[in-house]
């Protein structure tokens, strides 16, 4: 029995989510073209199509720029309730984290940025642009502020690592405070295309803003995250 | 001078975001319709509705059936390192929580089922479904796994309310730790329809298992939230 359209991209959805899980498409593999999945189907193309993107939104599959569809590696599990930084979670974990610094510049604090981090509009801080990859994947795309009164030279640094072990080693500054606020988003314009996916993608916005024993604001960190790329864990015990 | 098509939408998204911002429209009010939105503006129809569609991913704005697009509420904020449940923290920031139980059944455990729970194959389960609201919009949709040996006839009782105080109250079953495991992902097929929401607009995938001081797990509940209704916030401190 032939099953309407709108349901038929389900079942080609089941078939290649169980191979997938079967094993004989591996993560980080890529699948097989949209014509050789389509071959013994007997579905249209377009069903193929609708298909993938269903398993897309679910974060099982992904694309590569122009080159097809892959299995997506598994999520690297993040607590929030602890102090591990990416790269050193990220390592904990098995996986080769990297950070590749976009753009860094001083920039004079705006309305917004005076109220953060309690400093005069007009005062000198610094902006640094940076992408994060997992396993040569781009997972991430962070906005980060530094007070640059605190830090002075800051962005004269390599901060393809651990911001928060410059901002320690070299200016003795410690974060005793973590405040992380998450939403789920849509990727859309400048985060979609950093991170090489299609505007709309689902994704994860998290804003951390770390401060120092005294209650100061030391950073402020607007980051964007691919829906497929992380666990969000959080483990509680009564005390 | 005239932008390119690919960006004007950006100049309509940044003007309506703004009227919104200074209070022209408020949070559940209902836009003007696209046609209004248009005039004035000089711009095609289509160029509205690409930058309706930008505001309604970064979760500015929504749908409501088809009566049009309204202002998103304010999302409510979720702790997770804290106990309290969504009747108690939702109305503890002034509004007005609902729950909605779509249907209450006993199911046979199956093989995912008696690893979570370490019960055999077969054994009887409850398999609770139900939908959640906010000031009376549809937020989340959830399935929740009870184990029936625990709590023989908990489905004749009313779960329009906090699941969790009827274990304690009626079975005196109390939870001593919880486990969260949040993903952002795409709400499709049936949980896009359950809210009433567009397939493939972003949402937050929530798993929690809920276990009693000798460790049984005591609840297995999985949600899918709108992903403008909620922030996910944690706040440590260096102890």
């Amino acid at each position: 029995m032939q099953q309407p359209d709108s349901l038929q991209y389900i079942g080609v959805r089941d078939d290649i989510a169980a191979r997938i899980t079967a094993g004989e498409f591996k993560p980080g593999e890529r699948l097989p073209s949209e014509r050789q999945l389509q071959i013994g189907g007997g579905v249209a193309r377009g069903t193929v199509r609708e298909a993938l993107f269903q398993l897309e939104a679910e974060g099982i599959i992904y694309r590569k720029d122009r080159s097809g569809w892959y299995v997506s590696p598994p999520p690297v599990v993040y607590d929030p309730t602890r102090w591990e930084g990416f790269m050193s979670y990220v390592e904990a974990q098995g996986r080769r984290p990297e950070t590749e610094t976009l753009s860094k510049v001083e920039i004079a604090c705006d309305g917004v940025l005076a109220q953060i981090f309690s400093r005069p509009v007009g005062a000198p801080m610094y902006w640094i642009h940076r992408r994060r990859s997992i396993d040569g994947r781009a997972v991430l795309i962070e906005s980060i502020i530094v007070d640059a009164a605190r830090a002075p030279g800051l962005i004269e640094h390599d901060l393809n690592g651990s911001l928060t072990s410059v901002l320690k080693s070299v200016y003795g500054i410690g974060v005793a405070r973590n405040k992380v606020d998450m939403r789920p988003c849509a990727l859309t314009r400048g985060e979609a295309e950093a991170l090489r996916v299609k505007s709309g993608l689902p994704g994860l916005s998290l804003v951390r803003t770390c401060y120092d024993a005294q209650g100061n604001v030391v950073e402020f960190d607007r980051e964007y995250w691919r829906h497929d790329a992380l666990t969000v864990s959080v483990d509680i015990r009564v005390r």
